[in-house]
């Protein structure tokens, strides 16, 4: 996942809209083959030290100024002047952003599909073991084990299917010009974006250089997506408790010890979980926090929202991760679950749990 | 929207809940048909005062402990025993509020339509306006008026349309009962809980207790809504200026003056949108805080969420309605676009401004 | 606390500030003195319905407007013409702001007060009893219950004291007129001022209808003392917890109960605090993206900080007495502690806890 | 700013801690002088890959157990079982944030000194320059315009105050070892953390493992300074709009300019300032999710605060020092001003303006 976010994506990612910028309007016959040829080649050969183009870039206010002139001096005459054209810095940093959440969450599906497949074997592997269920923090009636696990699955694979969904609808190519307008195109900017959509596997919209409420969309599903591995995790990290002792994290070479207490075995994966899902609403506030949007391309919203998505992505990477592994090797006791359920009382009346959990594992649309 | 989250309609909600269950359970055999009627006509004959009732609720935690209570006093043997059977707290107060959100919604959408309604007019009016488009807050290109506007539509149309495929989707029946097993239903709880469902008009679901996932993204989908009000206030109050004057809210009676300068007309519809737009990042953020619920019903997180629901459905509403009226009345002045365009330079070249917003305006499905 | 905040105390508030303009007025001879005396009787005699007074403002898009309306329809001539002289909406609506947090200040810290009381008698109490520490939701080491305690108190002692300073610093009256300026005042506006502040019992500041840091700074004290009454509680919660069963919130007749399990006493205080918890964040989130306020007075900003400011100051109040109640009546269970720290072995070195607790309950001052 | 908060620093401070334990314990004679002095030899020769060490930090959860491993490879005997004794991992990442926040904050009080300079250098220059006011974004009444610039240093230079007030107060040592008792120190624990803390010039304090409201009231000033220079960038670029043309940033090589748009000069600086004033709402809120930590040492939200307050610190860095730039270089447009007052009317009264904007220059304890 960070090689999805990095400055040597960011770059492959402007480089990839510059050339299918070229190769779509060659088609539509706005520039020449042979410039987007040229264009084309400069954006393979070129070599570029991200580091000093950051650092250009930050000074500019945006990456595309210094990386066109870069381009630029590459390409002679008609290429030189055919490059970019149409296009504006928005342009390429909006459709840089889409392709990163676009990966970006392809890889977290993976992890999701992972997690939520090693959830429905702990469910089925506990579909009849009666345990206590506890209720603000209290025992409460019977439930069967793998009812809090099939809970757990179906929280994680709806909150992966709304990403998905989300990512499907609005990972799209951003193609307006300086106001929006497609002017520049010869009247062909709808055709163009249509090539370049289809180019870079993104989704066609209209220009949407001042209407974030896509790029909100997917940033809640990305922070839900955390919220409900930190869902897991609390129950994890409660579980484990010693005076609970019904769950507890697989043992990790390198992981979870203490630097005081060598017996000590720490919740590590539920800490990477929990800690991000307490950062998550935080960053959609600011993703939120931009929709006003001033006029054509606003001032300082949309500049704000790379930097979130790259850290909601990077956390929910984390917390993806950490649950999956906590899910694959999680190490339950089922003599304190009995143990417990015992102290709690003599009923085993679980209700109709191992028909909840069956409908939760059969379905993610629910709830 | 006040009438829709207030005490009485939580009241109403709850008594409704208490019936419908009574009336499931007769239908499943659970309890009897006398029984379901007795349940049926006490929700109907009590009197409560919805002030000493929340008093209670505070102080007990919930509300359903002392309405269940007056209930129960009502009503005689095997009834009173029947009540609220195979029921917990939560279970009324999830489905309290999931059918105020649903009702909230439809009130919000009602007003979303108006408001897409007349802007749709407005673009239509203006789509050959040549207007100066601003970036960064600087002048940028030409665009057509329209063209704004047709962005403004399309993404309140969008999040409309988030929030009602959200809504359908996630407000769904709570029915769990203590440990979110469905005991107590003689195990007819499933076809109990389906039967309510269709009864009160809310999704079914399986027990969602601590699974929140849903909630949040309603709320989110809320968010948005308010956020893209935001944005054409931001504009509106933007096209204002005096130095800009393209466009003005409408004059309504006794709104908008200035208590030390008589001449002054403010902008106070957009400033109920961006005052909105300001607080719904924060509420989001709150609901997303819950997420990682403990065990099987939480402590804390759920109990947050009502009062920030009917925090953001109302600032919402506010939202909505004070934009339809801004669009609904929108005084604008093409002297002033005129000038001010020419002032930018002599290009009137708007790009594909019409085609783009032609498109923008069939559609809600993109960005 | 609730009647800190309502419409009879904005109301209020907002009579108060209007005669005590006109009595400064007087006395600085900008208007003459029949003339605030009149005034002055306009503010006692004044009848108001605060719900249609209040549609009006929402209308209107401030208070003052309507409110000044009729006071002026209650007065002839020269005081009409000198009633609200030199004054703005804002100046109306931040003075009334302030003197309500400056009120449920006095009452937050007063509960604050006897909580840490409360807390102080606990931690002395239990300075001797070994207790099994937890780190990371896991058994750590031995500390004595009491520095669990006195580590509470002394995060919620500090916090009250920086509500306390930030208060004092920041709950300023506002007068600056429609620009800020203090334009018609005769030159007399700093001394009309700093009598206006002395009168109502406010800081002294020059205008700042767009510099709202103080304000934010007041709220996030609020907000982070809400969290560590959060913070109490969580640990509350834990300790109650049926495998550990260390410390109990007492029972009060008719909280705690549930409506499905007549045997179970949930932690209905510790709820109250980590909702409030969890819905600050948030708050203080909405205050702080106001920050930027448009030139001398902004739109949006600052109209949305009361009603956060008002949700913040109930929830803290709700908090904060919780937990007195919870801190006044803690059910602690020491033969429960004893086996709690005999099963996490056998060491009984508590190291230097006492004489951490002991610092920690004679200073509020560190961390 | 970002070599406080680098790899390469935290493995400096972490050092640092390990180092100034040791010399303290041997003072007060809980370690030998000589194991003193092979730890600090250590800490001082150890050559470390920090990219290696902060993947084996990710994988263990904490840093402090690899560096440790590290350290105590090169240490015999007595020295390798005195290293790190007395101190948990928590010890180590919190004195090393409480050192990286303060470094942040000196270099962030000499930008912020710089822009307060600059601003009462710019307000002076234009105390006697009428302008018109605008409130709500409308034209109001006359100001001076050096009224308005007072208004945003004093508004900045409070925020800097504050920000300096709460580090001092709150960059404390941690020194609590494993459970926060300060065991292992023969007791002698309070007298090392003394040593320890001037050592490594921080504040003093009792343990704080769990209580983090020190930490949020820093995060917390750190977000209201961006704010004010939120503030003062939407002023700068409300008034370089191309209808109001009273200031405009300077131009700066490579910065600002489009790259659809060669003539345009873009406000690049209030984007950087804006941008950040988005952002930094949402990360203090993620900082108060923390505050509920769990018993002595907590799970997920202490862990979540180092990434957060990094990234407050860069921003705050980012929009200081733009805003110094831009305040250095303004470029006021004196004709422009006189031009958009005439057009507002008549009135060059700007009521007491020159008394306030004193006022404000002399003193930052107000409002």
């Amino acid at each position: 996942m960070i090689a999805v976010f990095d400055d040597a994506a960011i770059v492959a990612h402007a480089l990839a809209f510059e050339a299918a910028l070229a190769r779509a309007q060659a088609a539509e016959g706005v520039i020449g083959a042979d410039e987007a040829r040229a264009i084309g080649d400069a954006c393979t050969a070129i070599v570029i030290d991200a580091g000093v183009l950051a650092d250009e870039a930050a000074l500019a206010g945006t990456l595309a100024i210094p990386l066109v002139a870069r381009l630029r001096a590459m390409l002679e005459g008609h290429a030189a002047a055919a490059l970019h054209r149409g296009a504006t810095s928005q342009d390429v940093a909006d459709t840089v952003m889409m392709a990163q959440l676009r990966d970006g969450t392809a890889l977290l599906l993976a992890d999701a599909d992972r997690l939520v497949g090693a959830l429905a074997v702990l469910a089925e592997r506990y579909a009849r073991t009666p345990a206590i269920g506890r209720t603000l923090l209290q025992d409460a009636l019977p439930i069967t084990f793998g009812l809090r696990i099939a809970q757990w699955r179906s929280g994680i694979a709806d909150a992966a299917d709304r990403l998905r969904t989300e990512v499907i609808r609005n990972a799209a190519l951003q193609l307006g010009g300086a106001a929006g307008t497609r002017g520049g195109h010869d009247g062909r900017g709808g055709a163009v974006a249509r090539r370049m959509a289809a180019d870079l596997r993104l989704a066609e919209a209209e220009p949407w250089h001042a209407r974030r409420g896509g790029v909100c969309a997917i940033g809640a599903a990305a922070a839900i997506l955390i919220g409900t591995c930190g869902k897991m995790a609390r129950d994890v990290a409660l579980l484990a408790q010693n005076g609970v002792g019904e769950a507890r994290e697989p043992v990790i070479a390198g992981r979870g010890g203490s630097s005081a207490m060598a017996h000590k075995r720490n919740p590590t994966g539920c800490q990477v979980a929990l800690s991000a899902a307490m950062r998550a609403p935080g960053l959609v506030a600011g993703l939120l926090a931009g929709l006003p949007a001033e006029e054509e391309r606003g001032l300082g919203g949309w500049q704000a929202e790379a930097p979130i998505m790259a850290d909601l992505f990077l956390l929910a990477s984390g917390a993806v991760e950490a649950m999956a592994i906590v899910a694959e090797g999680l190490d339950v006791d089922e003599a304190e679950i009995a143990r417990n359920l015992a102290a709690a009382g003599p009923s085993r009346d679980v209700g109709e749990s191992a028909a909840i959990a069956a409908a939760l594992l059969t379905s993610n649309t629910k709830g």
